[in-house]
């Protein structure tokens, strides 16, 4: 398989897993997001699908450089994807503690779990490819800032 | 489907991914783990299979008391086999992170977040039925000591 094809398919997947977790929880967010105290810090709500949509592509790309090594270095290559994707599934399953179940505290320990093995990711990539390895830097700080977020929320409404 | 059977599916499916983290993750119980610092309360190694077993076999019947609810609270109880199938594979992660990537940092956060969402399980399968609840409470308990276990290893050895 080419490497533009497993860089596509790597952002499909990442898309698709974007963009199906946030369908899943879209009814708590026009009800009860909007009824939490947020932080000065928060957002415009309109800001938070152009930032997911580009570091899902940023993600896919990533992933995808690091599969066409695949035949070079199949060891850590394997290791690394297998990190990426547990860090993706980590990724949906916030959406889903903290808008399914409306339950910020349990999504805050859940980020924290998440931002460790997407820095894990990182770790594991820049071996295999420096570029990959950038590609996944803009999303560790964001999800720096979404933990911020997150436990101000958590605060502020408990 | 009968309510036996259903409580039969859940145990498989239970015993299954207890044994498949296991198997995934059982070369480093024999190199890297015997080279740990242990705690003073660390259990004899042949303890944990069988505990193991007898939980999974509880979890699974508990599971399957609740599915076998499905026809009369529905909305309940689909909402408390998500959040136990969440667990489990929160259950299975923990192998890999501990044992898979001899990481026990991580597995700590990890398991934190497991033990909150055995308790988010157990309160979502009391008004489901008693029985079922009760029979996850060993289970918390064992992850409650995990817990301990996994922070002492972490802690001593870093």
């Amino acid at each position: 398989m080419s490497k533009s094809l497993k860089i596509v398919i790597a952002v499909i997947i990442c898309l698709a897993i974007g963009y199906g977790s946030g369908i899943a929880t879209q009814s708590s967010i026009t009800t009860w997001y909007p009824t939490l105290n947020k932080p000065f810090f928060n957002p415009p709500n309109w800001l938070f699908a152009p930032v997911w949509t580009i570091l899902y592509v940023m993600m896919g790309v990533s992933a995808g450089l690091v599969w066409s090594k695949m035949e070079v270095i199949p060891l850590l290559v394997k290791k690394a994807l297998w990190v990426f994707a547990i860090q993706l599934i980590l990724n949906a399953l916030w959406s889903f503690l903290f808008f399914g179940m409306c339950n910020p505290f349990l999504a805050f320990i859940e980020i924290l779990l998440l931002w460790l093995m997407i820095l894990e990711t990182v770790k594991l990539f820049k071996p295999i490819d420096p570029l990959a390895n950038k590609l996944l830097i803009p999303y560790l700080l964001w999800v720096s800032f979404a933990t911020l977020l997150n436990g101000a929320i958590w605060w502020l409404n408990s």
